[in-house]
């Protein structure tokens, strides 16, 4: 169950209006890696989390307080529409230069569909969508995905950081960073902690059995572009990290085998399956025919 | 420039036909963590890549390897497809189960669009989508967002080995957790290089001076649902993997602001703005009226 | 601000695992209508809105009550997929046709993805979308659609009641059902509220001024398919609700204008605009030639 | 079947081109709540109606209709964008603010695709897609989904009314205006005429016995926020708009339950289900320990 | 103006109910080539064509025919849809395979959302869009588009034809097929007059003047791939489609380029930009050097 | 396998920076009809096909070609956003309208998400989605639309030549305009052996036998519309291009048939059903009478 307060976990009030920003905030309340993102899919690991304990606490605990900046962003962003121009006619594009960077820059829905608020869509009017969010199952996995969400999330909100000079909204932005730092370095914890204990090791899944891999393969670098250099990395040779194997470094594959002949389904899929005897006499492969056959 | 040889970098052909089996192996070739997303991931973060030497070398190496990747499950459906019923009669279902379980489990866009062939979709028949890639341009965040893709389709391609007992099938698989035991493996190992060679460290942005963040929440741990055991976690105490500060636990919010008031946008967005006096009267607060005069 | 309270607001827990349900009961959760959407709009509603008081304190009020039941049939879904069937042979199918039923009826992506867990999709698999919800600043447009999602929601419970004769999970449907019982009648009674109170009228917006529409128009039934029976309903004569006119009955439309000549844009378009003289000489229209010139 | 009439219902010719309006104006016609969402709805509400008269005759009739305003916008917006400027240079821009504007403010597909012409997208650029439509066999419901729609595209259309002073534009915008007041009349008087003749009730679906509902919290408003002033509302207390009870208030939930252990799935979808021993002994609970077992 | 006519332009009533057939008729219906594609591509053609005459009465004509069509379709699903079972129990399973089936093969939104109705999505549940569609405003180009659609078109209403032994539902596609070859017939006799009244020509568009493409490429056969075979074929040697050029053939490219050096864009924009020097020293290239500094 | 070399095939370097361009240049990347599109659809072509020689090595040759396409152009959308500036202020576009236009221009994700980097989707920022795509398995159908891609595409990229002066990037357009001569021309050249050679034929799929059609209406121009001129084209008189028939010119339908009575499914779908016989008795026809019992 979720409990809701009429209050903010930080000041979240704009200097003046600014509807360009306001559309430019969008990306980090409903984009790829915005707030909507964060919280699902905390929410849905905690649901889906097969485990009782710290684990689950832990998801449960920041899921919810990303709902949070979800409504600080949705605040902020109706606020700095507040006083967002409706109707622009040409004098006054030709009076103010800054009249036509608006009408260009805004998300037009905010006003057409919102009334001056908030989507849920990111910053070029994207909704947004489940497909955003990872939930596996497998703890190992999610926290790295989690970390990833937090380390985008965290560039993303740097760069917004430099798109504006009020105050009010790097204030909001200032808090955002510093959790966004914070929850950076608890899933790299958690993940770390998960490997330290032994329920959870490198390569994930760790319970499957590495000998049902194709183990020739397993560690070695292949190199499908002309680029040498990658030969100096630590991925190249040396121990890997899961401490299972050593990394060698290959050009191109090690292993290959012939394309399989092309397939032949029922006729009533009229794909075209037949070509005439005539055309291909002279180039068919023998194994082609037998297939054709 | 991209060169093709008519040559597979594993064998890949079934035993025999399975078209339901051939809509579950959609997802790796078309899915959120599938295939593709790796192919497309790694090479626009090539594209965009600011630095040259081995860190640009490496994602071109391996990016056109998934391509390859790509190429070998959808040659795979396709002779999964190949014997696939087209149609499929009440007497047949009636003289065996196993034709009812093909009629629902199929894709049925392999019969009807494709003609018994693969497509750029997920299991669920939802199309691949440039949403699922990530390339930021910041190499740590990027290859944090590459080892989670790693992750993802490794235990996804584990899930798909028990779904089947074509050893075909197996072999393909095999080769597949083979590759992505390495790749996860690169990613970390290329991750932890950067943080050596101090190119990027944590968090992520690194040039992003804290002195910006909101510094006291930037460690804490607040803890917004009821559960209790977060506080067992590294991440509650002691240092940050970051080096930067101490984590520390609190139950809830550490600092908070009043909600501000509804924002009144010009009256021609027709919202509602004003709800007459003689109801608000009684009730409204002083600070409500003030804002509504 | 959200707080989470590991505590579900009722049972919500199946006699047994059903996976073929579970991908049905995904369409209250994450479809068009589903509880992420009522969660999610009810919320921008109030991050929205323009006015303080009981309205606001409404929909913030239930936007957190649903938050909590797209959390109760997550866990239900999670729980209805716990013993679903990983690894499915040819013999289990003929031995028992229920799990060829099993083989189709389930969303893949519960297992090969979330591992046994619940997704923000609907029961096709379609990922829920910020485009579903509505929330425009207008109260009595904004607490139609609620209505209309309520009713919606509903029937679709209804539906799935009959779809399932476990009684743990219709304990669950019961609840829900009885819940948007209450939400239907509430958004009608706060639509009510809203005109008794003078502060939203029909047509919406009311405070557009009537006079700018066509008005001849505003209040004639035009019939532009050949069914003759409409004119039978109180839309086709009699007062109109919003009280400020008289319904009328047409076949067909009361006015027409001659479609526009077709637009000539810049030749750099590269669209077909001229049609050679010789071709068109004999039958061009004065107005069309004109036009071309 | 459909008929075409090469007229349109109204004159549909702007004063002058304004490609930044062009793109505005696509929100009514391809947006969630445009012009060909309504045709769509209604015309799928027709072919999926289980009743013949009088309601299937009204759905038919305006169906047809609003597939002409689709016409009306389409065929306005090409003439917006006829004289679209193609190819901006910066001296442009520097002569004349109102290119810089321009340049900004439109929908590029507009120019690269559609060479100056319209597109079933958003005022975003979001394709219309099936997803904004209801049809659920369901008339109240659906009446009041078609209310919802009408009141939303009213409140839009009005909005564009004020971002523009072309006459010609204008005036269509009228017309539509007027049209929206009809529909947005005439589905409440369907609505209302449902209920009168008993043929569907409130609560929707009628025909659902309310027995099996949870009854107690049936007329219970519980309030998950902390607001007050929602008490004081219809909806708080006294008789229920479906007349089958008395609305009650409610300080958060009136009822709970434990939240039901976490699922152990096979072992094979490779989530992480066991947390070591010697990690969780200490603090397990009974009822985990039990599970685990 | 559209206009209805409560009648089909053919039979289209099935000998008994068949969801599991009914959610495969979506394709021809809601898919990427179904009726309501077409229907809304020509429309958006006509709309935003610029020459008055044959070629606009054309697509006007076929459009409105076409969303009789989608009425068809719609209708024979919502027949198929009439009697499918709602609750289906596990007893119902074991005792008949098709039940079976048809738990698996159905569209499940069929029953929860529509209630037993067609809806406006593919036979995978996804929803049609706008995306689908082609209208260029270029006649050559989009008559091939045109034809196109209506090959792909019946070739999926070909395959669904053997996909059931319904008389009834035979009828209708036979119908269906038979206006397919009409349409792709009309479809290259109109792109041939284009061509022969010289009003569009090869390439297109053929106004863009060639003396502007890197005329050295425009008719040469490069091989990106190691099969030999493509020398074989009429687009290897001989003159081209458009009487311009001689084709000629080459293994791989016969122009190339260095790949420029990497961008630096600004540091605010916190990419990983600078790698150190004691890391790159010895490898880095003159070149890569100098644009570091 | 696909193998990449660090080389472009053309130069790709622009003049100077242009991160409005930048935008633009996307459609031809990730749009409808850009080069993702094309590399995708012929490799899936390709991986389908069931014929080997010369036209599978065809599109195998020409698909990994357009990879290449794809590289181009993200580079020098890279290029173009190097120096595009990141933080706005109101003095700046004060002091310069061309910041105006730059800051309403742009693809706001470049900066935000990417860092100054390309992105996978179309220039109003959609993703890019494998619903782009077409490859039926049908050689003649879908060599069409590859014809009609690459139309479609030229027609772009010449639109795209006059939206800048820069003759970097005019130069890299020059390049593509004519590998799409080239490939318009192939596609028509392999389309018309096909046909020659009696592999596939007109109306595709050609095995599909025609007795089975509903042979009156496959070569009658239906006229759904008022316009009277389509009467003049070569598809209203004279010999079908397939050779099967002759075309006749008729207004309207030449066949129909009444509109099927109502569906009446279960009653547990809560569908509006029934209408109380007070109001329906007057005028419900006896067949609906008949229908409802």
């Amino acid at each position: 169950m979720f409990f809701h307060r009429q209050e903010l976990q930080f000041k979240s009030e704009p200097e003046q209006p600014d509807a360009v920003y306001a559309r430019k905030l969008q990306e980090v309340l409903g984009g790829q890696y915005g707030e909507i993102t964060v919280a699902m899919q905390y929410m849905f690991q905690a649901w889906n989390m097969h485990v009782p304990g710290k684990y689950r606490d832990l998801v449960f605990g920041i899921g919810a307080e990303e709902f949070g900046h979800v409504e600080m962003l949705a605040t902020m962003i109706a606020q700095l529409l507040e006083k967002s121009p409706l109707g622009i006619t040409e004098e006054a594009v030709q009076a103010d230069p800054t009249v036509a960077a608006v009408v260009g820059g805004t998300d037009v829905q905010h006003a057409i569909v919102a009334g001056a608020g908030a989507r849920p869509v990111d910053s070029m009017g994207n909704p947004w969508q489940g497909a955003f969010i990872t939930a596996s199952g497998n703890l190992l996995a999610d926290f790295t995905s989690n970390a990833n969400a937090e380390m985008q999330g965290r560039a993303q909100v740097a760069r917004l950081y430099h798109m504006t000079d009020d105050q009010g909204v790097r204030d909001l932005l200032s808090f955002l960073l510093a959790r966004d730092t914070m929850h950076q370095n608890q899933w790299l914890a958690a993940a770390a902690e998960l490997r330290e204990q032994g329920v959870e090791e490198l390569p994930v899944p760790s319970n499957f059995p590495q000998s049902k891999e194709q183990a020739e393969v397993s560690y070695q670098y292949l190199n499908f572009s002309d680029g040498t250099r990658a030969a100096e990395g630590p991925w190249a040779s040396g121990p890997a990290p899961d401490g299972n194997g050593e990394f060698s470094y290959h050009e191109g594959p090690t292993t290959n085998a012939p394309m399989p002949p092309p397939t032949h389904p029922d006729a009533r899929f009229y794909g075209t399956t037949e070509v005439p005897d005539v055309v291909e006499r002279t180039a068919a492969t023998a194994q082609d025919k037998l297939h054709r056959e």
